[in-house]
Order: C-alpha cells, then sequence, then structure tokens
C-alpha cells in the first residue's frame, strides 16, 4: 500500500448529531496534512454511483453545528452484492481516492470490513449511531445529544403529566439496548424504566404504580425502550395499566425520529472533531479495519471486526441508582 | 354587590404555558389592591372539595417561566350538575371568596357563565389554551410557546428527513381549528399544511408531492392538524400516498403532549401579567363575565358569552402564503 | 416603468434573526410569479461593487431557521456619497434588476429612498431589526426572536442571583427605545427597568430596592438598556447601590451581541414570509418607496419616508404592569 | 462513630447546574435507607446559624432539572474561625445531624477537612462546580451543562459574526483552569483558544488570524478563558488586534454569570443522582473525608485531601485537535 493522496468520507445508516462535525473533522485533518478529500453522498450507493464531491477546508465551514448530514445517508441493497462493491471500487480507483473513513453503525462497518477483505482498500470507521450500542467506545457519536434532546421533550411532558395528575408512557429510541432509556430514566425522573436488556416484570410495574400512588406521587412518567422485554408496546402497556389500574390517567407518547436530529452537543462536538482527526491519522500511519472509539476519555481505535460482534452493556449501576430515586 | 375583598383564581381544562404566568399576576395584582387571594386547586373540582390555598405575592415567585400550571388543572362532571355548582358556591362562600378569575378555554368559561347566572357571582375568563381557538383575541395564553416548541421539533424532524431525503407526515394539535399547523407549516417551510377548515383533496397532495420531486426537493414535510378535513389520519395518509407515490420513502411523527409544555415564551409571559392586571381590575371595577383578550395588540374584553360562541378565524392570507413559499 | 423581470435583495446595517427567512420569502415569491431574483451581498456596498448571486426556490432551501444573514451585511460610506449611488446604479443595470428590496433599519431605508429619487429606481424596505423601534409595524422583523434570547438568558442568570441572594444589573440592547428592555423586564419578572424615555429616577431605584429587602426578596434582577436615561451605565449603577445599599451584593452583567443571534421564533420566521410576499408583490403592482409592516396583526405598507421620520412608542401600559408585578 | 441516622446536606460556594438534581439524590437514598436528611441552607453560614429544614423524599420533587441551589449557597468567613466552626458543630448536635454532604469546590473541601479533624465529624464532597478544576474526577457537577450553555451561545455570537465578516473575542469562564474554554472553543468552532495553561504568545495570535484571512475565512471567534496567559484581558486584546490587525473588525463579548445557570444536561443530571448515592452509602458505611468522582466513566471515591491539592489537567490532545481545526 503506497502513500495515502486522498481519502473519502461519507455517512451511512441512520444519521446522528455530529455527523456534520465528524465530516467537516476529516476534511479539515486531510487538508492540515495536505492530504485531498472527496465527499462520498449517501453512503454506499453514492459511491457506487460516483457521486462524489471535492472537498477543502472551507468547504466545511458553519456546518459544526448542524444536525443531520450534508452528505446525507442511505441503506444500499446493491453494496451487498459483489457487483455493486465492484462498482464502488472502480468509482473510487476513478477518483483516486485511496482511503475511506465511514461515519455510521454496526452494518455500515460490516461493508466497509468486507470491502476491505475483497479489495485490500484501507477503510477506518467512526461509530455515529444515537443507540450508543457499539463496543469499543463508551460513547457512540450523537448519543450525548440525543439525551439533552430526550430529557428537555420529557421535561415538557412532565409539565402537563403533573398539571393534571397523570401517567404518561413515553416510547424512546433503542431497539436492541436500553442505553436511551436508561439515562434519560434516570434524568428526567421516571418511576420506571423499561429496557431490553431486563424484563422486569409487568406485575412489579403495577406494584411500583400502585406504591407511587400510596407514597403521594401525583404524576409518573414511566420509560419504554423501543424494544422492552415485557413484549407489550407502549399502547398495550397503556391499556394493561388503564385495566388494572384503574385509578390513574394514562397518556402515551411515542417520540420518534425527532430523537434523531438537531444541533449537537459540546461534547458530541467535540468527540466529532477528535475522531476525525484520529481517523485521518491512521490512514496516514498505515492503519486499516478500525473504529475510533473514546475509552475512558481517551481517543483509542478498536477492531471493526470487534466493534461489531460486540454490543456494549448497559451500566447495571443505573438501575439501581433509578430504584433508589423512584423511592 | 359589594366591594371586592377576596379573588379566587383557578386554572380549568387543558393545561398551557404562561399559565402560571396568568395566576402569578392576579396573584400579584390582588398584593398591590391590597385585596386578598386564594388558589383553588384543580379547577372547578378543587372548587366543590374547598381545595384552597391562600395566596401572597412572595407565594408565587419563580414560577413565571414555569411551564404547566402549579394550582394543577382538572375537568369536573360534578360542576356540570347544579348540586355540584351549589356545593361549589358553599365553598366559596365559607373561604369569604367574593370573585373568581378563570384561566382556561371554552368549556371552562361556560362553567363561570352559568355559575354566574345562578349565583350572581362575579367571574373574569382568561383564554389560556394552546388551540387559539377563541374569539375575543388575536392570541391565547400559550399559543405562542407551542408554536416555537412545534417548529423547534420539526427543526429536528428535517434533519433526519434531509439527511433521507424522505417524505414526514407530521400531526400537531388542532382538532377543530388550524391555527398551529398554519403557523408552524409555514415557519418550518412545510410543502403542504392539511387544516380542519378546509379540504384541499388528497389528489391536490399527491400532485403537489410529484412536483416537489420534480422540482428537485429531496424530502419533504407535511403538517397535519388533528381534525383535518381529509377524513384520514396520519398513518392513513402515509399508506395512501405510499400506494400512489412509491418514490417517496414515507415516515409519521405525532407530536403530542409534549406540545403543552416547556417554559412560556416572552410573548406568553408579558401576555399573561396583562391579562391578570386586567381580569382582577375589571372584577374590582363590579365589572363581571367578560373575557380579557389581545386585540390589535391591546388588552381588551369580551363578554364570555360572545367569546364561547365564536371561534377565532384562521388567516387565509398565510394558506396563500405558504402556496408561494413552497413554489 | 416597465414590466419588472428581475428583482434584487440584499441585506443591510445590522443583522436580526429572520433576515434568511425574508431572503427566501422574497426569492420564492420572484420564483412563483416567474421573475428573475439576485441576490445582492454586503448590503449597498455589495451593490456598488456588483457583487450579485442568481437565486432561485432551490438556492434558498434549508435557510428559514438559520439566524444571522448568509448575504451578509455592511454599512457603506460609499454609499453616501452621489458617485457611490452612480456606481451602484450602473451595476444594476448591468445585471438588468429593475427593483430592490431592502431589509435593514431607517438607514438602510434612508439610502433607499435617496436612491430612488436620484433615478427613479423602485424600492421596498423590510424592517428587519431587533430594536423595533420602526413607525409602520407593530413587530420588526427579528424582534420576538430577541425577547425569547433574552429571558432565556436572565432566567440562567436569576438562577445564580437566587442562589446566592444577589442583586444583578443586566444590560440589554436599545439604545433610542426601550421596547426590549420593557418587555424582557416583565417576562423575566425584573424588580426594576431603566429605559431611555423615562428618568425614574436614581432615588426611586434606591427606594424600590429597599422595599424588596423589605418584602423578602432574597434576590432581584434590574434590567438597564444601554440607552437609559439615568445618565448611568450599568457599572456606575452598580457602584452607586453598592454605595447607598450595602447590604445588596451587586453583580452586573452586559449580554452584547449574542442578543441578534440565533434561530428565530415561529412569530419571526411567519412574518418574514407574509412580509416578502407583500413586498415583491408591491414591486410588481408598481409601487416603490413603502416599507411592508404588521399593523393589528395585518400585512400593511407605510411610505418608507413616514416609517424613518417616526419610532414607535413604548406601550406605558407595561410600565404599570411591570410596578404591579414588582409589588 | 456510631450508626448514622441523620444526614445533612448542602451546597456551599460558586453555584452550578445539577447541584438540585444532587441535593435530591442525597434525599431520597436517605429515604430509600430510611434516614432522616435536613436540608443546611447558605451552606456553612446556613450551618453556623442553624438554618435547616426536614427534608423527605416528596420535598425534592420537581427540582432535577432546576438550575441553581433551592438550598442556596454563600460564603462563610466565620466558619474560617474556630468559634465559627464549634458553633456550627454544636447546631449540628442540637439537630441530631450525625454526618453530612457538602456539594460545592475545594474550598468547601478545605472547611469540611478541617471540621472533621477538629470534631471527628463524618463528612463527603460532591464536587459542584463549572469549571472542572478538581483532581479526582473526570467531570465536576455542572461542568458538561456550562459547555453546552456556552456553544449556544457563541454559535448565537457566530451568526453575527459571519454577517458582518467581523473577528470577537469572547471570554468564558475559567480563572485558573482552561477546560471550558478549550472544549467551548473545539466545540464552537474558534480560530484560537487562549487558555491559562499556556502562553502561546501574542505574536502567534496575530499569525494565525493573519492566515484566517488569507485562507478566505469571512470571520472570526476566538476564546479567551478569563485567567489567560498572555497578561491581557479581553478588552486590551482588541486594542492591541485593533491596532496591529486593522483589516479586521473586532467586537467583545463576555458572557459571565449566566454560564453558571440553567436546567442541567441529562449528563449532568445522572451524574448528580449517581453521585448522592455514592455519598450518603459511604457515610453509611463508616467512611468520611471522600470526594466522590466520576473516574473513566465509573463512580470513584478520592481522600478530599487529594482532591484539594490536585487539580485536573487539560487535555493537550484538544489544543492539537484545535490547532488542526483552524487549518
Amino acid at each position: 500500500m503506497g502513500k495515502i493522496k486522498k481519502i473519502g468520507v461519507m455517512t451511512s445508516g441512520g444519521d446522528s448529531p455530529g455527523m456534520n462535525a465528524a465530516i467537516r473533522s476529516v476534511v479539515r485533518t486531510c487538508a492540515f496534512y495536505k492530504i485531498e478529500c472527496a465527499g462520498i453522498y449517501r453512503g454506499y450507493q453514492g459511491m457506487i454511483e460516483g457521486d462524489f464531491i471535492e472537498l477543502n477546508a472551507r468547504s466545511v465551514k458553519g456546518i459544526i453545528n448542524k444536525g443531520g448530514t450534508f452528505l446525507k445517508s442511505a441503506r444500499s441493497k446493491e453494496f451487498m452484492t459483489k457487483e455493486g462493491r465492484q462498482k464502488a471500487y472502480d468509482q473510487l480507483k476513478k477518483a483516486n481516492i485511496d482511503a475511506f473513513v465511514v461515519i455510521g453503525g454496526d452494518g455500515s462497518f460490516t461493508g466497509a470490513l468486507i470491502f476491505n477483505q475483497e479489495f485490500g482498500f484501507p477503510v477506518m470507521g467512526i461509530p455515529g449511531t444515537i443507540d450508543n450500542d457499539i463496543e469499543g467506545t463508551s460513547h457512540t457519536l450523537g448519543y450525548d445529544t440525543t439525551l439533552n434532546t430526550v430529557v428537555d421533550v420529557i421535561d415538557k411532558i412532565r409539565d402537563t403529566a403533573s398539571s393534571h395528575n397523570r401517567l404518561f408512557f413515553v416510547e424512546v429510541m433503542g431497539r436492541d439496548v436500553g442505553h436511551i432509556a436508561l439515562n434519560v430514566g434516570v434524568g428526567a425522573g421516571a418511576e420506571e424504566i423499561l429496557i431490553p436488556e431486563e424484563d422486569l416484570g409487568l406485575e412489579r410495574l403495577l406494584e411500583s404504580l400502585r406504591r407511587s400512588k400510596q407514597s403521594g406521587k401525583s404524576s409518573s412518567i414511566v420509560i419504554v425502550a423501543e424494544g422492552d422485554k415485557t413484549g407489550k408496546n407502549v399502547f398495550e402497556l397503556k391499556d394493561y395499566v388503564n385495566e388494572h389500574l384503574p385509578e390513574y390517567e394514562v397518556r402515551v407518547s411515542v417520540l420518534g425520529h425527532m430523537q434523531r436530529g438537531g444541533s449537537p452537543s459540546c461534547f458530541d462536538r467535540v468527540l466529532a472533531s477528535r475522531m476525525g482527526v484520529s481517523a485521518v491519522e491512521s490512514l496516514i500511519d498505515g492503519k486499516s479495519n478500525l473504529m475510533v472509539g473514546l475509552i475512558s476519555d481517551k481517543i483509542a481505535v478498536t477492531p471493526l471486526e470487534k466493534a461489531i460482534k460486540g454490543q456494549s452493556k448497559i451500566n447495571k449501576e443505573l438501575i439501581r441508582v433509578s430504584d433508589i430515586m423512584s423511592v
């Protein structure tokens, strides 16, 4: 592998706040090292179509604080085929791109890994997803912003809940992992938190709500991760509680896609900036197949293979803290 | 009717941002005029139960910027009966309350009017509802805050929409009136706005979306008021568009109760302060059965009867502006 | 004067939130009526230099919610000379621009008026300034956003003030008019408000602060407009109060330029959209020398000459409301 | 030392966002373990005066999201004397308080340590300060919130800066440490960051600004920590640059006390909750003289003595990242 002269950067999979800041960092680090940089639109699909744009330090001004991704993101079925990947490789070669940085989640990393194995093409990953479900980093890019967005919304819902003495079930993102639910649950002072990792049982939920009522709480918030273990979705939970605890007036709120958007928090902007520098410097140093992560507050790399297989565990201490807080 | 010595204040019906600021204003205006003031908890239900609290100028410090209502709100079936209202009257008399100010919507005003007719009890209304659906005021209390809350959320949704080239149907509050939908639609740059007042027809929606696609728009937001005239709810609209315009990837977001909460805007805080002063001064001046409103930027009163019967019309100019903006 | 085929749009003077939304509206209204549109960079200076950009409906996507002005703004000494204006006229003619819309304050309007008088060139004004100091509109563009920005900051300062039982003097913008000070003062629950329009006297300030202390208030906020009438700036006021009321621990905060920035409120976005439509339609209708404003919630035009000479008066009712609220 | 039956909790020194959440956590953890809890108003001064309040789980509802501290904070000269501390001890004994948790910075911890040495009274510390300047924790309580507050304000200032092609010097908190300056500088995309830890030299600043101008940057933000090493304050810096780089139009903004306030971020709310649990459990376990901190994302304790002496170092990697980003 010769010297890197031009690096491609793209965002892939679901968008997350901080992706623009990470693109900016990759572009400016390239400029700093006098390497060319190309933006690849719409992830692997744009790669296949050769949908590239030359980027210099000035191209990325004014985007560090913008949500979403100006390079856009997409899922590509074609890239899952050998033919698709060959096309992508040809496009990269044609554009003189020597390596790429992909900002996304496990699916995006798997694509990069296969691509590297087939073509020996240097790749680096930056974990951009709000779910914080990737091993090898304490924080994925966008996760911190999403926590703030969600507690802010739940604060608003609580205004209404406590004005009317109501019980709200609030569904937050997290199909496989409960990081968001657990942290916003503690951060917003929820009475109960239902996550994919643990089935506390519906009986416990009723018990807890009964106790709340007795202890004089006039309103309650229960946070439910999309993939919670009770086997009931948030509307079924409402019906269940309505039936068993008619003394509660229950409402449901499904937060949905707004959890992904918004201006990134300072933490996510700084993290994106650090990760972009490390990703480009790793490629310059001849490394590949690594994900840049944050471990014990320091930037560190993890093999993409490990990042894909693993899944960051929830912090069980937080379950205990939540139980104590809802005394 | 003798001199007013003690005024009651309460919030009733759905909560809205600025209710606390209005309570504060009523309380402080009473203090200014050396009149006693009692807070009535949980609207008419608390009135029937005699759930009162003495309030002085210091009781309401630090609440001007808080969402919801610390006096809480509720709907009362009992108050709809003659017996219920008699109990309420007895409680007020027992507590030496001579008049009350109710902060709420038409339902709450209807209750006040009947109560006045039966017992000759002086009442004043402050229009507190996010829907802006009351005649006699250009702005109900909380409406301006809700507009800001909603455009802020749609800005976030647009981050995701434009990152993925998607079409979003966003349902906002407004069962009978389209004020919120129309204003946030223009304010957030929506491509189409579906409101209860006008049935633009589903064919026009499809036509507009087709044109958007052709004109190079990569993502679109359609705002749908709860009570839109198409006869389809937001999920049915999604299915309809999916079927007829398969080139669009459609998503739905139902904003729900978070639209009611949050710290009031400067406008709503000032409006609440002005309305509270006027309501108390009207009672002191021997007036009754009036709603305090904002007409051409000035505080003005309207008979409760008129406020209840009428409904503020949407501004048709905005429909035209929206059409031009989505060129 | 023949038919308008191409309209120029620019921002001039101090920036205000909503300017981008107004540019977008002018551009899209032109597109709607199939008229060409050119952006003029850096106000009159860019006009003199022929610093123009062709704008179509898609050029202005994604800017309705952005603070500042992407066309940038500047003050131009050269435009104050006959030669400068002649150059500007030549540039406009060369670019086939038939009329322009200027978004700015009185200074910008004066320039437009002189230009029209000299060259018979059609001009329209949109009042973009946070100060709300222009006659012919109840709200200038950006004013509502600034009120929200400022009360939000004062809420934060109050957290500290009340944690430490302190008195804060907070300086807000407003050299000649007290609109911002008066509204944020009421909205943030300030104890006193010092504005350019009225000299309440320093003795009254001391008296009021003494009374606050006696009535049990533990912290206080005093809002001071830049151009307040006491003849003392905010630091001198601090020293004065420190000397006369040593029982207070006094702090000062000068809010400065952050008051101008930020994403516009829903109100300002809607207002900008309405004003842009009206400005372009007025030019198409053969009108000139007018400012688009909001009067009694309706869009209405005022001769530029009148807008420049007059100055919107503060609402004296608010002074009374503020006095009652700080009982 | 017998079994702990009643714990006191207080806030001391400058307030920081999350203090209320930490108080809530201490109170609820006490309730969980069926220990009594007393709030101590105004820090050590309130302790000396016996200004206590009994707190139960319900007393602290609705405060997790509030800035400031409802127990208020103060500095106490009297507590620096042996007599003052003796009075404080007598008051605690009289109120049957067996141990206390102090939320504050080094000064507050020093007081706690001396008090423990003199009276053998069990004490625990929670690091509540926005400066992040305490050894033994990667994050002090309030620091994360302040970073978000400050980048949000700088985003607003940048709107104006880039609309007018200006250079802004923005002064942020940090008398002895540059954590805030360094992180918001990277997070807000500042061109230069001046911190107390390093004197980059004024010549380098000029050089950097000259390069910015040449590279086509139209506006610039320079972040200056209160205690920066250049020996010039932010106004002197402005004059210096004005003199040497007349091509720049320079403005100054001093952010001041608003940096301390506001609703805590999700991170700070969760951190506060975790720290409160650990502090109370440590006391129950018979421990004392420790500070609860976050080390590598885990809750861990550090001797107060070590926390006081040390000072957390800035992350030099961030200086490098900042240099690369402003290429």
